[in-house]
């Protein structure tokens, strides 16, 4: 029994949070699932090589490098993986696709419109050749969610009349918690609104199939200096010890439409005390309901107006069985998936997709139009909340 | 043991949904509590003189009118309840207070801000001649809600930085729903933004003891038109049978501030399928959150920041121990109080401030800002949703 | 329009806890639900002239009596609602059914197996001569539960295999809380088995249709002697001051087969911390399961095991909709009801009956029944927990 | 930076269910944390050649091998995880642990006191040449159960009075569910009761650190014959296709006390529809209660009685943050852990028992008194349900 599979050789770069938690999907995902390539984890990419060589030995990469440039010229890598902060994700994903890799890179796609837009175009010019891409919203991949897509998509609750959606974190609600990159405008764009509100914004546009037509923003940033952290050196604004500046927002509130004309709030905050990864979408179609909180994460709600009066409630369905999207690779019901599994099913997705050389999702313009009404909702912030067209997607 | 109490004697006007909840708690409060004055149930109110008098024998009123002003004129009448729809409460509240009655009047305070205005000029001139006024807000007599504004004033979750507030229904989810003067903006004045979202401003003013200082608003109206109901004759634009126009908003979203800048989401739609009456609040200070979902309506839940983070979680408070407002009268722990204990509540509280020669809350002036609110929130809608300023109550 | 409705005299001894539920009861579905009879708040009975006579005019009746056998005497009284402690109900109601009077005596029917016997014979009888008679086992007209009941009777979840049952409380779990009548086994009959085992003993018959054919018990005191409050001056074994002891069960287990064989756990505590009323039953069927808790008393969760695996779900059911038992006369959906309900209900009920001239269930028979179950416990537990056959009910 | 740390290379018999669980954690563990030897996956047993060389490719194990008599005398095998079902547990972990290997069995221990017992008098036997035993009840490394041992053991709750568990699923409730081994006692020894009975009783050991005095117990099989799967083939009593009997119970129900006197209720069922992994326990004590359920494993409730009864109730503890038990290698706060990462953590704390010398647990010797209590369930439920003590485990 030879195994004649081809390879998948992935590069890595960035190692902390998110490299952590991709080097675990890859590692996962031929251990549960067929795959149609053998992902191998050939290089992790990062600044210091110390660090690099040390966190390559612990998250399990064969290798350890620096420079990015070099690794992309290499012809042992087919992916390359980006876990960067998101200032620098235009730069390699655009250099990955122009040398043949495929590309899965961490939302958001970028820190702005103009890099999205960039990043867009290179992703369409590469698919020419046949390198994929793909931006890494991995809440599309939680199985509930899943399955709240496909029910959705069935016409289970009818056409979508309203959208409710909340992000809801407390890790900034200190005011003495340290400032870190994510504080800062030039590193990470924008705050909770591209932090956790852009995973929102893609989720609506996931569940619904449809893109967002305007919003009505408003933005808050609470606590307008922190301690500055070790580990925050460097930053801008930060003059080695004492305290910075926050410069990017604590808070984001919107009011939206989908170009169906659903109506969508949206609320992301770091700042909700007792809320700790609150991802909750409500939508309310003609026909039934169905909700979702991260916070439970395994269990779907759905209400289904069809029934009769006296029976009717919202169902709650532990997306745990062998029948729910990606469970039979699994454990038996009732024996809850994790935060870590979502990440496992999008490399899953992302293999099986360039395997059958067909583009996966999200593309790159999905995430070009989430970074549109991230944007959007920023320029409203700053124009008294006024309604702002989003731009149509070219294609 | 003979009882000196003095009487207070009651003419409530309308017999309808809130007649009929309005009633209960007249008859109710003083079986449980100990009131300084003796409600009488003195004269039902209503148009049609056979309905009026079959009402008030079933909801025990002891006797029946039709003509309202000449029920203002008795001597032996010392409070007008007003149960009828918004369009009429300005006109009968003023002729009440005009005649020196004290005035109990349903929410929403008026239709317009012109007719609060007026009202709220005319209960601050019959406060002079001790005449007192109030309007019915009842959710503020819920005593997981009671607690929650103590426990704030207390300082428990230290200063406000967010409110999220909703006010889910779906009655009218079915487009076949029939018409009804809820939907009548003549009567109505507005829909799910006057009838449900009026609560929830309220609610965030009660809790927060903030008024509000602006607004962002949107309002939606997804069914055009519905079947014309028997009941519904006579409403603006209904031609007989058939189907009439709704003329009305069918959900309301607003983003707004608070005068301290606090930020608050707003959201109230009759459309939200399998939410029944989810009045919804949580508010987020610097040092913790409460929460609230009337479909629990026993249960306060409170997260506090101050507890080492091992221990700390939302608590699940029953609000139904005798150390909790308004319980010593009723049952023992875990016996759910229901919706209407809410207007028992109210009138208890109502008897008290009068016998107390004190001004009842909420006021007019409570009730006159909250259509400042709504009437804002509409002005943004017709405006690009553009931030509106709500006028300072004038004292 | 008269009022030809022929008057129920009622007439109720006892006046603490249950004689106001029951007040509110009588004074409140008249006002609600259309009956054939109209009830009329006669006399009130208690033992203390002066208090009797205030709680009348507290709780609304029209005279205070201290001698329940001249009442019973009276042909102006038609029934007799006996709300006093366990150790008097046979005497009381036997004699009012002697009387001719209908009979509704608060649960448990008696405090042991041979009272509730006696009274079971009695209320033969007297049906015979038109006399009808009710145990007030008042969750049974809980809207939930009735339609519970109702899905249970329809085959919805199938045949009964298994029963979860408990009830669990928390108010004696502070050692320090003061000696009651209700831990004094004269008067009480036991403790936590007696006080709300029987309402899981009662409702396991109520929604299965079925009685207990045996059970395995166990009964535990977990503090054997407490202060004397100055209320339990009196109870057996207290000498004035100082402490005394319990001789009731803290909480009572046991394991218990219905006659189809369906196996029934039962737990009833007053040690439960955090527990405030958590009447909780679970049935597992052939094709479903029903579960309610009485803590969020309006809600009923139902699973379908017809439905595929995938959407299969417990459906969370808020049993406030017009088409819900009881609820027509009531509030519109979510708008929650509370524990007094359960009583107006009963009462609605019960005068049905009585109007129609059919007995009203649980009969004195149910009531037996119970008495039978609680008793085996009691003897189990004193035998190594042996299994001990249910007395088949003589009818 | 070279890695000195000694290897523990892991041999693994089985390789179905708990064989894959077991090897993601042995994948897992060092990814995370910083473990004192590194763990290397170096041969999987199994019956069939090829079948288990697939395997061992698939779940990433170095080498694959038949006989696992042989594997025992490989030198270069440290420790022996036992996945078998419990008929083969006794033979393998003896012969292993007088080979000087270290082992982990899977729960339950054995499949009989008998066998429990010589299991343990060899880990008693093994430990003075340093090979350790430890027996898998994975649950007691749920973060959230771990949180609940240590609040439990600094006396948050005061003393324990009662404590109530329920382990509850629903994959055998329909009739027509397959035969297989699991049914079949003399492969798995008991049904319910050793499956996941032996969880609930484990866990309650861990979590009030006290052992059971002894039991009342009734078992129930609810179907007695299933259609034949083919993976069935070779059960007892099937005669290759049709249907064969169930040999072992489907829902063990008991009534039990601790040496402290501390009641107990238990419940395992395969029968309740609805439930797919409802491992609950509550936990009642003098000074507060806390509450667990599977099917929302990241949560602990916890009620503290010290709390004024205004503000008091259960807290829900999310026990995702670093301050929680192994959080502190995973992600941020709320982000969930899955069923999984209880292997991974026996991982952790074996592997550091191991490096320091230490006896890991629970030992055979938790193992062996769980198996006595399942066997006095057993006993208890053939003699009327009477009173089973529960020996004194040896020491």
């Amino acid at each position: 029994m030879t195994d004649n599979r081809p390879h998948l050789r992935v590069a890595m770069i960035g190692h902390s949070f998110m490299g952590r938690t991709h080097s675990q999907a890859w590692r996962s995902a031929p251990r549960f699932f067929n795959l149609p390539l053998v992902p191998e984890m050939a290089v992790l990419v990062g600044r210091d090589a110390e660090r690099t060589q040390a966190a390559a030995e612990k998250l399990g990469w064969a290798e350890a490098a620096t420079d990015w440039r070099a690794v992309l010229e290499r012809d042992d890598v087919d992916l390359v993986d980006i876990c960067t902060p998101g200032d620098s994700h235009a730069e390699i994903a655009e250099a990955a696709l122009a040398s043949g890799k495929h590309v899965l890179v961490e939302k958001p796609l970028a820190n702005s419109v103009e890099e999205a837009e960039s990043m867009a175009a290179a992703a369409r010019r590469a698919r020419e050749f046949g390198a994929r891409s793909m931006v890494g919203f991995t809440y599309r991949r939680v199985p509930a969610l899943q399955l709240a897509q496909q029910l959705i998509a069935e016409g289970r609750i009818g056409e979508i009349r309203q959208v409710r959606a909340q992000y809801l974190q407390d890790w900034l609600a200190d005011a003495e918690a340290p400032l870190g990159w994510r504080l800062d405008k030039e590193k990470a764009g924008s705050g909770a609104l591209g932090d956790i509100g852009a995973h929102i914004v893609d989720m609506t546009c996931f569940l619904t199939g449809q893109r967002f037509a305007g919003v009505s923003g408003m933005l808050e940033t609470f606590v307008h200096e922190r301690p500055v952290a070790e580990s925050s050196a460097g930053l801008s604004g930060t003059a080695g010890v004492g305290r910075g500046p926050v410069t990017v927002d604590d808070a984001a509130l919107a009011t939206a439409r989908l170009e169906s004309g659903a109506t969508v709030s949206l609320e992301a905050s770091r700042f909700a005390w007792g809320r700790k990864n609150a991802m909750r979408i409500e939508l309310s179609g003609t026909q039934g309901a169905i909700a979702f909180d991260f916070e439970d994460m395994n269990v779907l709600e759905v209400y289904d107006a069809t029934e009769p009066a006296r029976t009717a409630g919202f169902r709650r369905i532990l997306a745990t069985e062998p029948e729910h999207p990606y469970l039979e690779a699994w454990w038996p019901p009732g024996h809850a998936l994790g935060y870590e599994h979502g990440f496992t099913h999008q490399v899953v997705d992302l293999v099986e997709a360039i395997a059958a050389g067909e583009d996966p999702t999200p593309s790159f313009d999905d995430g070009l139009h989430v970074q549109r009404v991230l944007d959007a909702v920023e320029r409203s912030s700053l124009n008294e909340n006024r309604w702002t067209q989003i731009q149509t997607p070219t294609s």
